[in-house]
């Protein structure tokens, strides 16, 4: 998984049809100390997180391992809030 | 997902039977302030997306998730045109 | 999907038995403009795709879908030899 | 696979249900020399592996292969604890 | 799939069950020219490859359908031997 700063939403009409209801949210991949790694991309959130959240994403068919997304047309989603990295240095 | 700006089209006669019928756009993978991240990808369009329009793509097994594509050999589909990315800066 | 450029083929005696009769390309993902994205990639030729050719290629378990190849081990396949790619600049 | 070295940890409470009881260690991916080439990845424990331990990564849906994660929405798992990696230079 | 340089070998104790027996060779992801394109990545030998050996490898779920290993939780294998990689210049 990959650690993601929620930087904003993304909105559309004319989008797949089993990704209505799904919210949207632009994410930063991070690293450790906060630094950007990949920047904008889309995730459906699973988890209630909000803009400036810290998360935890996943992609590939793990993303549609989330709560009711198993037919959904999806390669990245936000399956955690994070509380707290740990990291030696 | 990633955020992608559609640039053309690709044609092609000799080709896999199950891509028959489908439009091929050739898609910069762009970040939420359009720069380019990668460049020229093929995706196959479900959303009826034209060229300049900001889309949202999907890729691996998702791709064939969208409507009507779940036996054909891609790894990329264009699953909404975008309306508005909205991001904290 | 990725546009390539056929540079020549590989050959091997000790291999999965699988691929045994699949033609084998040695292959540069390239962008609209020709330039070189990723170099020395191998796919499974699905199209009689001929060095020099210009091709689509698909990627991971998508690349099974092509006609024939559902069990073989392979990631990377040739589904399309490209006729013409037209790109806004 | 991937050679990794555990970093530290990652808490979060509002999480996929699936990952409730799951150690989240924070990973860096490295080369046989130590030279990090991805940092912050966040992978599942499969090993009890623990913080400065080398270790072994694999990704995808191989990540759900290893035991107990079937169902799991996890892109990322510690399959081995390295005990040496001998590499001719 | 890619081309690759066996470069060694990585033994351990503590793994996943399924990985007994299996030969964890580490090999580096090189061009058709040699150049080391990625380093260090990890893969099931499947067809008797030594240190030293030019090989093809195949990644993600493809890893899987090399003989024997279906369950496995692994996500990169080599797959052939090669003999000759014919490239225009």
């Amino acid at each position: 998984m990959q650690i993601g700063l929620v930087k904003g939403t993304l909105t559309a009409t004319a989008k797949a049809e089993r990704l209505t209801g799904q919210k949207l949210m632009v994410v930063d991949v991070i690293d450790a100390a906060g630094k950007v790694i990949v920047p904008s991309l889309v995730a459906v959130d699973t988890c209630g997180a909000g803009v400036g959240d810290g998360v935890m994403l996943t992609q590939g068919s793990a993303a549609r391992m989330a709560a009711g997304l198993s037919a959904a047309p999806i390669d990245l989603a936000i399956i955690a809030v994070v509380d707290r990295v740990s990291v030696d240095t």
